[in-house]
Parts: structure tokens; sequence; C-alpha cells
């Protein structure tokens, strides 16, 4: 199996970035704790991060044929792009959204998700924990 | 560790009920996944349904000192009760709250949960696998 | 044929309460008018009231294999139990919604029926009377 | 006793059209049965249908002193126009508002009915048992 | 100076409709007062009625070129129809917008006018007075 | 017969503002337009400006017992002014609000007036026969 | 193939009706346009104007099993008939929209098209030559 | 004079909930303070506490016939309940809304009570303090 | 103890202005109720009113080191007034809100208050008594 | 004449993505067919793609001198770009907005289009043939 | 070149009132700074302040013709008073609006301001500094 | 001190683009005028534009460090963009918001800044002026 895990703006400033809401990890961090995890079970990671909304469909598109299982953590683009969401229905691969925070306890305008209704499920508040949690959710999904 | 899952209403009809949103397993046999996991992992499990909005605010309350992490699948009371968050804030014991289903992907008046807000964090849309993922994610919200 | 007739919040202190709205009739004096006209058509009733939510969602779910028809007079939790419509749905027992009063001609917060939506049909102004229609109406509806 | 049953707009074309949602049955079918039942209780019955908004406005006006009820089945106007409903109390006479189909279940703007706050009741989602239906009720209404 | 005065929906019913609303004169009299105010100033009135707004439309359609000013109470259209504001616009004749009572004091629907845009003014809540008073404010309107 | 004409915020500078929405006649050129012809018909006339809603609230009360009839163009006071509304209430003098301009043709925050539903009729859009018709109009809203 | 062309109120004052919005062509104009192109491909065109909606409807209707295709320009009945939607979808004739100007460039209130949802699509903005490219567009979406 | 005192969901967790919100009291010291107060001034104190919205229902039924005013601190069901609405009209009992906080300085959800449209009177923000001013306004609202 | 009570516009009429709403006391009567029961209890009052928004605000800054509590009775200023609500922050004093009628049984417009959320508590709906009431209630407001 | 043809985000999958939505022909075939019919008409085509809302933008600024018709099917940004409608405006090449499906057939937040008001024209609902009509159209839009 | 310097409600508080917001500057000392930077430059400054709307109205009304630019800080009517917009607008001035905060950090309710769409330009969240940029601002929107 | 002037989508149009809103300056001769004032005040500045939401992220991400005050025109992307304003949080260096034109006095669409909350202040309305006073508020602003 193959999980292609893709990180939206500004996450490329994780650890540095308003800690108390996300944590003191950075990006760099979370990717070495689910490769390790992924290497355990058997799983291929790859794991890509952008501040380009164009350049996350380009990914998104990509995963067509070439992952088994796409993990989006689409931040900031979670509530303003339909143009995520509508390449994830294109992609037509199963896709799982997660966030580090409770989006729920933020502000009223991240409580509005564009993606999650083409999405499998919806993975958030947990940390880094959300990224290891969706790869277990991955075999859940996959076809 | 305790883990108390709580279950809401109507979910006590599972794997009866719309098998096409739900699936056809049956809240016992989610419970029997649940409990061999934990027992696994040296967790202690309690799993109730009630479909009553009162009782479900009474074990709430209850979960205070006698678990460390509540599991909540508050089902149609997500979306309707103030009673449910107040006593998970009151209770003061940290919660997750999960669903079987995407409610995201379903009506509009279910994509808003009031309890949410007051979790640390949501996993919703993996079926069973939400309660596997919720026992994960304890360990990752008990203090 | 079997018919189950469930009734919400406040209609136990029907005749007593607010009799320019509801008139002057007791349940019971409904329910021997029902129970009068099922007999001469050889429809067996059941006939109930309470004030909580969960015992109603109990009652719905016990229809399932032993009713043929639901008819529910849900009253105040009408607009406000989503826990209601997700057991008539759950029950998979074709249901009727009924009103003694025409509740468009109300308050704003009562022209919207959760329930309304996953019932078959509609009855509503016609006091007593909504309950002897949905009598006629139950063999419309059942399979 | 004598009812008038008014029908707006489209149902000339039933038993055609969407018979999915409004079955197979002509408006002639449903006026023979009408007919048949009122005979058989004495009932005189007159029976319309209009595509015109002020031609059904024109005949509620004359229901005044020559009906004892008033059905109407304003199909589209239902939603849209306050002339009918202004006709309703211009014309003083008890009016029962009646649809094939359950409206609630169907699309957002055909849940609002502007017709149903100026009418004793309302029935709706039987079918041609709607129409039968408010042939009872019209009994329970008329003074 | 001609002046057209167009009455919408069940204002033929004035007198029997809603007194306590619409006060006890019938359209006739009010008409009779207008004409006899009209002689004294020596402006010639057209007086019309219908409860089509069709009909409506094709009347103000012909107050282009055959009449200085046009005066409308468009009654229950008045909150519905854009076909009578756009026929106003298109007849390019000053018009006057008039109501028997304060629409203002009624139901929240009737407080919006899709006419009185493109109005010249608007009169409401004198009764029969509304009309008296348009006739007085036709000379200041007319080119 | 006493009338008593009120004038809000900024119709001190009416003539030289906005001419294009307001006209160039001033406030005075009015008060001696309406002085005249009340003189022709026996009326008496007070007639105020005031830019404090404090003031034009005081002025309301002291209607009471000392006018007949109060005619209010409360300016930019109408969309905002609860204080009048009540004032209006509180003496209980029947009331006529007028404006310049058609404010239904404005901006959006024009089209409700908060005094209106209080008022026994509205006339507005004849710029300065807005308040000659309200002396006509006077008369028959006195007791 | 035979293409049928309704077009709803004060379309018939087309040329002199706001002709800085809609140009200066009269309906006749437009109508000799469209059979001149029509004759060239061999499609057969009928042509109607009303300002009624009840008439509009009534030729609906008559398109099911006498038109191939259903060009509508409902004017302002676009924004307001639930009428006008219900009669294309019994018709079960392909239906495409249009209209002279950009709706969308217009008064917000007719930005939102009731028929829309149940046409095959919608040509907007090009005057007159909306009617021609809905006829090249004819044969596209007839069956 | 017999004043009921009713308590809604997670009172009884006063004092270890939220204290920064509600204060240390437990609703035991409360009970106690109100039962010295009512006892000096001759009043006879009932005094309940549910989490259950049906126990709610059934109590302030009883309340008809055996209690001269009732103090209802609703606490979340204030803002979704309509049975307890419904459950004050129908005991005809004068009813006072009190709240330990000032809901209105809390999220926007607690703003809207849906029973104090039904009650005499609201107290709210003065912790413990708003059960003895509603021991004072029971005479007042008293018969 | 020393307590201001404020009183907004057309509280001066009071006992004359809609007595079925605001009973028959004058606010005079008021006045000496509230100081006869404040000597009794060695409290200073300071009792004032007024028609105009900005005296209110020079009022309430003065409380500032003048007055231990401020009660507020901002009438129509209630739902309208952000500038109160700046006052009252500014001036540092602990305010109760304060009204004669149950402000939630009235109009829509008068269920919001911009005050309260900086008050320390609201108390309504008991007339008078809501003044003295107050009068209690400053004694557990007061630092 | 040339017409510059930009397609937004997930239009390059076309024929894979969601064909019941947007039929089996790629973006490809859609562009041959429409140099085959330019090419006939002597019209020169520029036909891109792009998923970035940057470039799209890049590219609409580069129609200013270079193109005498621009047709833009901005896909998912025609819902939440003001970036491309400040393009179109700056660019003032004449623009025509096209769809492939009837976007008002489909969610609601696909019915409002940030670029139609400040385009010459819309199409939508013809798949390729949005394309075909929309070269017809240019012609109609062009200076 | 005339600058007039307006300040709003509770202004005259500043240093005292919530200085976590508005600093601990008083408005004296802020008039000090803003006439020390303005004598520098040549520029004669009037800087006045009212807690009442109808006296800023006054002076807004005065600066026509007295004053080159008017900067004004509404404080709390920026939000409720259309009677400033209308001043604004009459007095013919241009304007430019400040705020010692970042009204749009704040409160809902504070980010909507009525006055803005009548000035030139908006200054806000400089603290005394937005004083001394609006001087700079002023030499850039006088005539 | 360093400055980072970022300027978002169609900014580089600017003097072309137009001109009745935004004037005839071209962003060259804005960033000259800047420069040229910068240089004055010993102010280093960094001046750049891009049409790409991803590139202004990137960049505000690099001033993180390397500049001590971001001035941001975000153009189009103000009122859409989440991604920017999370950008801004998390390079935690302060920033101002700026706008040629006055957004205030734009489409309804324009009123609403996304960015703005996170900025220390807004400065609007005074063309390349806004530019000038934004380097003045820098320092302002800097630690």
């Amino acid at each position: 199996m193959k999980v292609l895990f893709l990180n939206g703006p500004n996450l490329n400033l994780l650890g540095t970035r308003e800690p108390e809401v996300y944590g003191r990890q950075t990006l760099a961090d979370i990717e070495r704790e689910v490769r390790a995890r992924a290497l355990a079970r058997g799983i291929e990671v790859d794991f890509r991060q952008s501040n380009h909304e164009g350049e996350l469909v380009d990914w998104i598109q990509q995963a067509r044929g070439s992952a088994d299982v796409l993990v989006l953590n689409a931040a900031a683009y979670t509530h303003t792009s339909v143009a995520l969401r509508d390449a994830i229905v294109a992609a037509a691969v199963p896709a799982i959204e997660i966030h580090l925070s409770n989006i729920h306890a933020r502000e009223e305008f991240r409580h509005r998700s564009l993606v999650a209704p083409v999405c499998r499920g919806v993975i958030c508040g947990f940390g880094a924990g959300s990224y290891l949690l969706a790869l277990e959710a991955a075999g859940m999904v996959s076809a």
C-alpha cells in the first residue's frame, strides 16, 4: 500500500508557528514519525508540502494510479478551495482529511470544510497523532 | 488507562438500521472488536448505549474520576444537545467525538456538532474503524 | 393491521392546556374515539404518551416488526429532535406525522418539522380529527 | 355540504408527469374517486383545475357563499402566491391545503407554504389519498 | 392630465374582505370618490381591477402613451411580482404605489415591495384616502 | 386641528445637501409652503427641526395633548431609532411618516423603517410635496 | 427538428423598453432573424410571447410531443415562478434558458433562476444573439 | 406561598464544574441558603434537579395546582427545549427564569432562551444570588 | 453604598404610556419606592432620567468614582446603543441591566441587548419590582 | 479575430473525471473540435489550461492587446476567485464565461459565479458544445 | 489648510478606559501631539469631543465652508449612526475615518462602519498614531 | 528598519487598470515614491508583486527574521485568502494592511477582509498615499 501525505500552506513553518495551537514539532519531525511507523507496517509513504493551491491540485491529480490513499492536511485551503475538492473527486483515490488542531474549537470560519464532503473520513485535534491515526485509517479506506 | 465509550440514540439498532450508511456490524460486534484490541494494549473499556439524553449526561458526569478518556458517539444528539456539551466540560475528562459515517457528506444539519468544540479531537467516517482509531487516540489525549 | 400511536410531551395535559389552541378533549377522550373507529375497521391500536424523548425513541424502535404503521404526534420534539427522525428511519415502519393544531399558523419555530422529511405524510390542524384521519391514512401507507 | 376542490398548475398532466413522485393516476381518475365517495356521503363536489394564478383567485372568491369548504392543491403556487393566501382570507370559507407528495421530503423551497397559515389544516403525502382524506376532513372544519 | 388607477388581486372583494384591516368601503365606492374629486380638478381617470398578474402587466404596458400617471395598488402582487416591476420600467410612465393599509404594520413578508424601487413615490395606510392623496400626488410627478 | 411637523437630522441643510436627491428647496421654503396651505385650510402648524435624537423624542412626547396629528420626517433616525418609535406609541397621537425621497429606491439600509409600524401611514418620494400631502392626510387620521 | 421559442412578460415591448439594457431590436426583428437562420438549417420554429404566467405554463405543456426543444426566455418569471419550473419537468422536453442581458450583472434578485436547474443549459448576455446561439444549442440537446 | 425550584442538567456538579464561571458553591449550598431565607419569610420551598428533559417536563406539569410560583434554571435546556416551554404554558403557573451566570456574556448560542418568552421575568448573572432574588420576585408574580 | 439608577428614553411618560405593558405607576412612584427601601438599608440612591443617549453616556461616565453600582434601564437604547455599552466598560463600575417588561416576550428586535454582555446581571419582567430587586442585587455585585 | 480559451483547475483530467457529469471527451478532443471550427471561420485560437489561479490571472492579463475575446472556463475558481474577476476587468477584453455542465443543477455553492458579473455573457450546460457556442458568441461581443 | 478633528463618545475617558485596548494616553495628550505636528506643517487644527450624536452632527455640518478636511473618530457611533453618514455627505468636506484600535480585531459588530463608505479613506489600529497619520493624509484628500 | 511591501494580484497592471478607481500611477511609480521617502528616513525597502497566492505566502514567511514590518496590499486575495492570514500569524512580523481605494465604498464583498484581524492596522483610500502613510506607520508598529 502506498499513501500520499499532502500538506498545505504554512505547515512548513510548523514548530515555530503558533506553538500553543500546533505544538513544537516541525513538519520534518512528523514526517520522520510517520515514515518510521509506515516502515514497520510495510506501507510506502510520499510526504510533501506546498503553499500553492495549484501545486496541491497537481499533486492530488498525480495520486491517481500512483497512490492507494491520499491523506490531506489542506490547512487554510480547507475552508476556501473548491479546486482541491474537485481534484479529490477527479483523482478517484480514497482521501482522508486531517488537521493538527481541533478546527471546531477555533474561529467560526474554520468550522466549515469544503473538502470533507468528498473525503472518506476526517481526523482532527490530535497534533502529530492525527497523521499516525490517518496511517492506521488508510488501511480501512483503501479498496 | 480506562476508556469510557458512550453511544447515543439508535446505535442499538446498528447493523439493521440503514446498512448502506452505517454498515452491517452490530454494536455488539463493534464492542467485541474494541474489547479485543483494548485487551491487547492493557486498556480497560467501559461500553454503553442509551437513547436518553439525560442518561448520557449522567454517564458523562460519572466519567469524572472513574475514566481517563471519554469516547463519545452522540449520534443524533451531536447536533442538538447543549446538555452533553456542558456535561463534557463539567466532567473535565478529555473527550473524543466519533461517528461511524462521514457526517460532512450527509444532510446539512449533520455538519454542525455542538460537542466538537469542547472535545480534544474528532474522528468520523471509518465505520467501526472510528472506534478503533479512538482507542489509539485515547493514549494521545490522556494526561 | 396494527397501528402504533405515539404522543409526545405535554399531550397528557390535553383538555386543560391552552384549550383555545388544542380544544377541550383529553388525550383519553381521543384514544377512546380512535379505538372505537379502529374496532369498527378491524385495526389493532396501541396508544402511548411520554414526556421523555428517549422513551419515544425506544417505542419507535419497538415498532419495528410489531406495528404496520406509526402515527406520531411528536409535539414539541417535532421541532428539535434529530433522534426521533433517526429512529423512524431505523425502525423502517411507514410513519405519519400528525398535529392537533395547524403548526403553520403558530410561532415561526413551529413551522419547521425535523421528522416530516422521513414520514410518508403529514396531517395537521383538525384537532382530534387529525388522529381519525391518520387511522384512515394508515391503510394507504402500509405495505 | 358542498366542497370545492381546486387544483393548481401542471396537475392536469398528472399521471404522465414525474410518475415516480406523483403516481400514475390522472387527475380525472382522482376526480372520479372523489366523486364516488362524496356521492356515498351526500356531499356535493365541484372539481376544477387551472394553470393560471388569477383564475384560481377568481374561483376561490366565488367559493364565498357557494361552497362550505375549500380544498386547495395549489401545487407550485403554494410556495409563491400571496394572492391565493389573500383570496382564502377574503372568501372566508374554511380551507384545507393538500398535496399529493410529501412536500417536506422534496426541495427546500417546497417546504414553505404561503397559504398554510390561513388554512384550517394541511394534508400531504398520501397521493390521491390526500383528496379522500380532505373529503373526510371537510366535515370537521365546516361550520 | 389622465391618471390610470390599477387595482390588484382581491381588491374586488373590498368592503366584505377583512373589514377591520381594509374598512367597509367597496372598490366601487372608492372609484366614485376618486372620480368626483378628479372631475373637480379636470383630471381624466381610468379605474380597473384584475386578479390576474398578466392582465395587470398588459394594462401597465398600455399606459405608455395613453396615461400621464399610473397609480398602482398591486395588493398581493406587490410582494412577489418582478413582472409588474419590469412593466412599470418598460411603460416609462411615472408611477405611484399605494396601499389601503399600512403594510409596515402587518406581516413581515408584506414589508418588502418589489415595485416601490421603480415608482416615484409611495403612499400607504390611509384607506380610501390613499387613492385621493395619489390623485393629488399625480400632479407632482407628471412631467 | 393642530399638526406638528418634526424634521430630523441634516434636514436643516436642505437645498444645499445632495440637491440631485432632495431638490433645491430649503427647509424654510417648505415650511412656508406648508404654512400657506395650512392657513387656507384653517390648520394650525408647528414646524421644527433637530439633529438630536433625544430632542426629537422630547418633542414627540410634548405632542401629547398639544397636537392632533404628528408628521415626522425622521431622516437618518428612521432606520436606527427605537426611541422615536417608543415615543410615538407613548405620545398616543396619530403619526404620519414622510420622506422627501423614495427611500425604497436608495441604499438597502434605508428600506427598513423602525417607526413605520407605529405610524398610521407613510408618504415618500414627492419632495416638498410629501409635506403637503401629509397635511391633507392629517385630516384623515385625526380622531 | 422543431424548436419552440417562448418569451415571457414585457418582451413584447422590446426595442422601446430600456434600450440601454436590451438593445433597440424589437421581438419581431429577433423572430425574423431566428426564422431566417432556422430556415437555412431546416429547423421548424414556433415563436410566442405572453405576459401571463399561466399561458406560458399552458404552452410549455403543449411542447410535450409537439416540439423537440424548448427555448425559454422567461424574463421576470425566471426569478419567481415555480410553476414554469414544474411545467418544464412535466413536459419532459429538453429546455434551454436564455436571456438578452447578462442577468448576473444586474440586480441581486435577478441572479437566481428558478428554472435553470431543470434546463439543460443556459445562455445569457448576447442580446438577440442569445436566441441564435440557442438555435445552435438546440441540436446539441435534442435526443 | 409555595415555590418550586427546578434545576436542569449538570447543575448537580455545581461547585466542581467550571468554578470560574459558576463559583464554588454546590447546589446543596444554594438550596440551604434558599431554604433559610424562605423559612424566614414563611415560604414553602421544593427544590429539585434533573439531567433529564422529560423529568423536568413531568415536574413542571406537577407544579399545576401544587405550587404558586415556578423558578426554573433550565441550564443547557434553556436554549434547545421547546418541550419545557410548552410545559410552562400548560402548567399555567407563573414562572421565573434564572441563571447563575450572565448568559449574554457567554457564547452566542446561549443568548437565546426558548423559555423566556413564556416566563414572567428573567434574572441572571448573580450566582447563587439569582436564586435569592427569584425568591423575592416570586411574591411579585404570584396571583 | 451608593447606587446610581439611570432611566432611558420615554420612561418619563411611565404610567401614561402603554399601561397594559408597563403598568400604571409613574417613574416618580417607582423612585419613591426605591428610596424608601434604600433608606431602610442604608443605601444612598441617585435616580435620573433622560431621553438623550449622550446625556446617559455622560452620567454613566460620572458614575466612575462616585457610585458603587450602576442600575440601568436603558429602554429603547438597550437595543441600539454601542455608546452606552462602551460607557459602562469605561466607567468600570459594576452595572445591572433592568427592564420593567419581559423584553423576551415582546417584538423580536427587543430580544437583543447591546449592553447586557458588559453588565454583571440582568433583571426583567417584574415591573417596578425590577428596580427593587436590582437594589437587592446591588449588594451582590459591588466589590 | 483572435480568441483566447482559458481552462481552469482539473479540466486537464476531462474524460476521466466524473464522466457522468462532464462526458467522456478529453480536453484535447475539445481543443481539436474548437480549432477545426475556428479554422473554418478564419478565427485564430489560443487554448490553455492551468490548475494555478495565479497563472490564469497572468494569462488573462496577457490577453490585453493580444486577443479580441477571452473565453473562460474557470471551473472551481468560478466560485471563489475575486482575482480572476479583477483580472478580467483589468485586461479590458470582452470575456465569455462557459461551463461544460449546467452549474445551476449542481451543488448550491456552484450556483454563484464571481466572474459572471464582469463577463459579457454566460453559456453553460452543453458539454463541449459550450466551447463551440462560445466561438459563435465571440463574434457577437468583439468590438 | 484647516483640519477639524471630531471625537465621539467615551473618548474623553481615554487613558483611563480599557488601557489594554486603547493605551494610556489621554485625549489631551493626543491633541497636544497633533497640534505640535500641525504647527510644524502650517496646518490649523480644531479638536473637539462629544458624547452626543446630535452635537457631532451639528459640528460636521459646520465643517462646511470652515474646514478643508474632517478627521472623524466616531467611536461607538461608527457602527450605529446613519445621521453621521448623512452629515458627512451633506457637509461636502472630504472626510477621513480613524480609530485608535484595529476595529477588525475586535467584536463582530465593530467590523461594520456606517460612515466609511462616504469617507475618502480609513486609518485604524495605530493608537494616537492614527491621528498623526490622518494629519498627513489630510493633505492628500483636500481639493 | 526594513519594511517589506507585498502587492497582490493585478496590481502589476496599475495605471492602466480602471484608472477611475485606482488612479494613473503605475506600481513602478509608487515604488519609486516609496523608495525616495524611505531613503530620506533611513528605512530599507523591499518591494514585490505577484499574482500567485502561494508566492505571496512564501514571501510573507520569508519576512520572518528578515523584515521588521510587513506592508501588505493583498488586493483580491484580501477577501478570499485564509492562507495569507495564517502566513501573517506564522511569520510573527507586525503587518499593516493597505489598499489604494476605499474598499468600503465598493462592492459588498470587498468590505470584508480576512487578513485585517491579524494585522496591527489598516490604511485605505489614499491611492499611492496609502503606501507612504504605511511607511510612516511602520515606525509605530515595529517592536
